[in-house]
């Protein structure tokens, strides 16, 4: 358990990073609150934050769900989760990395983070499904 | 617990699709990342997505806090949570086809999310009221 | 457990009026759905609305994390979490009352959200660390 709160924490961590920058992005750029756009490079800034907000909201509740559920039948699922919310950890840092390079090559962190979860998601169910029968 | 775990996947999926939908969009529309914007049939895919992260943010914790909390004082916390569960899921669909049909027909689907999560925010409130007494 | 529970339920009740305002703000300064954009005044609102999202998805994880955590190894984290959570809550009244007069004075209101939630986040890390040895 202690494992899957440290990958949240750490996943938390990468996204107010990544708000920082774009705190940094609004001071480079010229782009004052309360404006979002206004200069191409702000964009991407704000846009990796934004994308990271909405993976969060599905791999929190998705991460501690499968950890729940897979424990509940028997499986190792803290560690599972934690393996998986590595590959997430480090599928984030590539999107936002790629993303600031350049939006259209987002693909390779995108589909690091989407699988995880996606996973868990579906494991989930399955858990639920197998602890009913 | 396991029937609310099922909800909040379930409502993690329709997200998902909402996204999906949004990426599609983004081919159809001719809309670039990092634009967010830039024709209107886009901006309501990504008004809908966006729309249902703000309410996730919300229904995700009222419903895990009204389950625990009804639980606590021995109130079947989990079938009625997952009851308005059920209410918030099919309103979020509502508001996805009413929203991409005409954004100002919103209302009903609105309705279906917002009174189910202020009914659990409320009865958590009363259930730990009434757990301190 | 039922306080930090009661500052999550306030907390949501706070981004709840956040959102209100925001439909508010549409009707005042004729900004129809799906538009996000088209008033400075509106923008405000709007961005009010979601920074606290934002701020959201770090905050409720975080003061589970920490009261968990620290309980687990003997600290009182309920009750360091609730002080805590009391902070953010007066900060971001704080920042959506500043933010609406000048974007550019809400620094205070920020630092409030800001300290508290990177706070537990240390704090968690230390839990761990210290449940681990």
């Amino acid at each position: 358990m202690a494992l899957v709160i440290l990958i949240i924490i750490l996943a938390l961590m990468e996204y107010m990073a990544f708000s920082f920058q774009v705190g940094m992005a609004r001071g480079k750029y010229g782009v004052k609150a309360p404006a979002v756009s206004g200069h191409p490079e702000f964009d991407k800034y704000f846009r990796v934050q934004q994308n990271t907000l909405e993976q969060l909201i599905v791999f929190i509740p998705a991460i501690l769900a499968f950890s729940w559920s897979a424990e509940n039948i028997g499986w190792p699922g803290y560690y599972i989760a934690s393996g998986l919310g590595v590959i997430w950890l480090i599928g984030r840092f590539i999107y936002a990395i790629s993303y600031v390079n350049d939006p259209a090559k987002r693909g390779l962190g995108f589909m690091m983070n989407f699988f995880p979860s996606v996973l868990m998601m579906l494991g989930t169910l399955v858990c639920i499904f197998m602890s009913l029968i």
